[in-house]
Order: C-alpha cells, then sequence, then structure tokens
C-alpha cells in the first residue's frame, strides 16, 4: 500500500487547492451576485473548475456557500490575530481595535455572510445548518476582541460593552452594504473607541446590569 | 361631474384599502419567506386580493416591495412618534429610548427591509430606486432618536454617538435573525443605555472628533 500512498499526496494537494479557489470564488460570486446569482456552476466557471470536479466537492449551493463562510471567516480571524501578533506585545488602542473590526465587517466576507444568513432565514434546514457555524464564529470573534482590548469581562458591563462594539460593527456592515459609508464611519469609530476606553477603563456605569 | 365624484369616493377608499393591505402582506411575507418567494402573485393571495387588481396597484415585485418597505417605515415611524407623545412632555430614559429601538429594528419590518437592501445590494436598478428611501428613513430616525433622547448636537461627539445607537440596534436586528436573540439584547441595552447616559451627560470624551 505504500507504493500507492506516494503518488496520491500530490493529488490530495490538487484537491485542497481546488476547494479552495471554489470557496474563495464563492465569497466574491455572493459578495456581488447576491444568493440567486451564487449556483455551484457559476462558482466553479469562476473558479476556473470543471461543473464535475465542483460537484465533487460541493453538491449542492447550500453545502458550498456554508463552507465558504466558514472559510472566509477563518481567514478573517487569523487575519485579526496576525495584526494583534505583529504589534509584538504592545496593547493596540481601543481606536486601532474598532477600526480593524470595521475593515472586517465592511469586507466581501461580511456581504457574503449576509447573504447566507438572510437566506437562513427563511430557510428551517439552511438555519440548522449555519447555526453551529454562526455560534462559534461569534464566540471567536468576542475572545479575539476581549483580547485585543484588554478587556476584563470580572467587571459587571464590560461584557456587555464588547458585545455591543460587536454588534455595532456588524450594523455598520449594514449600513455600507448600499453605499461606501466610510468617512461616516470613520469618525462614529473614533467616537466609540473614546466612549470605549471610558467604560472599560473606569469603574462600570451601571450597578444594576445581571451578572 | 359633480354626479361621478360623490360614486368615485367609495371606489378611492377601497382601491386605497386595497394597497394598503397588499402592502402589509409584503412586509409579512419578505420577513418570513425572504426575497425569493415574495412574487406579486404569492402577496395577492396572502392580502386576498385577485392578481389583476394587484398588479393595477404594483407592476413589478421591485415596485412593490419598495413600497412596502417605504409604508413600514412610515407605521413605525408613526408608532415611535406615538410613543413620544403619550409621554406627554417627560423625557424618556435612555434605556427606553434604546429598548423601543431594539424593539424597532427586530420586527417583522426589519427583517423585511433588511431583505430589500440585501437584494438592492446586487441590483443596480433597484439600488438607484431604495437609496433615496434609505436615506429620508436614515434622517428620520437619526432626528426622532436625538429628540427622544434630548441630545445636544453642538455638542462634539454627540452625533457621533447617536449614530452609533442606530448603527447599533441595526446590528442587533441582524443578531435576532437566526435566533432569538432578546435575552442577550436586553442586558446588552442595558448597559448601553447607561454609557449613554454618561456620554450624553457629560463633557465630550473625545475632542479630537471633527466637527
Amino acid at each position: 500500500m505504500t507504493t500507492q500512498a506516494v503518488p496520491r499526496e500530490p493529488q490530495q494537494d490538487r484537491s485542497r487547492a481546488t476547494r479552495q479557489r471554489l470557496l474563495e470564488a464563492a465569497v466574491d460570486c455572493l459578495a456581488s451576485m447576491g444568493w440567486a446569482g451564487t449556483t455551484v456552476a457559476v462558482v466553479a466557471e469562476r473558479a476556473g473548475v470543471s461543473r464535475g470536479a465542483a460537484q465533487h466537492h460541493f453538491r449542492t449551493r447550500e453545502e458550498l456557500v456554508t463552507a465558504a463562510v466558514e472559510y472566509g471567516s477563518e481567514v478573517r480571524m487569523t487575519r485579526m490575530r496576525e495584526h494583534l501578533d505583529a504589534l509584538a506585545g504592545r496593547r493596540p488602542s481601543a481606536l486601532e481595535v474598532v477600526t480593524l473590526l470595521g475593515e472586517m465587517y465592511t469586507s466581501p466576507l461580511f456581504r457574503a455572510a449576509l447573504q447566507l444568513w438572510v437566506a437562513a432565514s427563511s430557510d428551517d434546514q439552511l438555519r440548522a445548518q449555519v447555526l453551529p457555524l454562526e455560534a462559534r464564529v461569534g464566540r471567536e470573534a468576542h475572545r479575539l476582541t476581549v483580547e485585543a482590548l484588554g478587556a476584563d469581562e470580572t467587571v459587571p458591563g464590560v461584557r456587555e460593552t464588547v458585545q455591543a462594539t460587536l454588534d455595532l460593527v456588524r450594523g455598520l456592515g449594514l449600513a455600507d452594504l448600499l453605499t461606501d459609508d466610510s468617512a461616516r464611519r470613520a469618525r462614529l469609530l473614533r467616537q466609540w473607541a473614546a466612549t470605549l476606553e471610558l467604560a472599560l477603563g473606569a469603574a462600570p456605569a451601571s450597578t444594576d446590569v445581571p451578572r
């Protein structure tokens, strides 16, 4: 069996490369053409992969899109982690963190994920498939943001303030969907960063928040 | 001509009532079945209106959906105004205001509007139709929120903080799309209200925000 294992390696690499090309093409396609325009055939063509090869990897649009959003989320998280590592131990300012988040949530990946969420909202089967992915990505984004901000979640209200920051950038992603919202977003995030530094640094603003 | 004018009145009323039934059915339909499932024929059936009568009012799905979101936004704004008027001069607390906003942005109308935005993001003609509506609704929501919070926008940073509140609730609307997010949302908005009261009441947190 060893004689078979040796030539199989490059084929596995090729297969992995094909899969990745399909996932990247699917993110682009979703972001620019929307859910209806994103079929396995269209994505295969965009990726320069035969339809048969594409369907070997992903039988349905739902499978392909969910895998693409998962892949894209991992890329996004890895990039954020690299950004943080590049600071080499220096704590980023709140403005650096929220600017990074603002970029993540206005990227083609956010648009792709939005297409998936919206499609899943009226399709129970797809929703069941998307929910575990959403929960995992949400937890990881929260964890990274807490770490980047150096936020102490044992302080009442801090957890909710970090969550609000992520909900805010999600809302900013929506606001950027139809027009270029970058100038308004920059002003808004500058102010949010200032508010955030006060809220995280100061004593908790509200004492009646249930822990 | 007066003899004709008299019987025309009830017909105009009927026509207006039919139009309104179609718009309400379109909002429900969009929120529950999504863009793809919302055709003039499906909405007509849901509204109990003949397909011909429906097409007399709205020739295309795009026309119907845009009118429905516009109608729904007006209803939503009117409700917020009534809420504020019902307070009879008492200034609502920040928590009351953000709770009201949180309800508005997790309603079927938000889901309907989301379907329209997402469809418009990959359809240039629809986008051109939606943008003026979006701008008008956005300005009105901002104006109502400033009034409700009694926010002084001449103070640097206040305008951005009010905008952030609206982007935050839009993000919360998205977070509620696939799961019931109400418990987390209530905790988060309670904390945001506390932060907001500090931010609006206190001296501006950031002095380098361009006005």
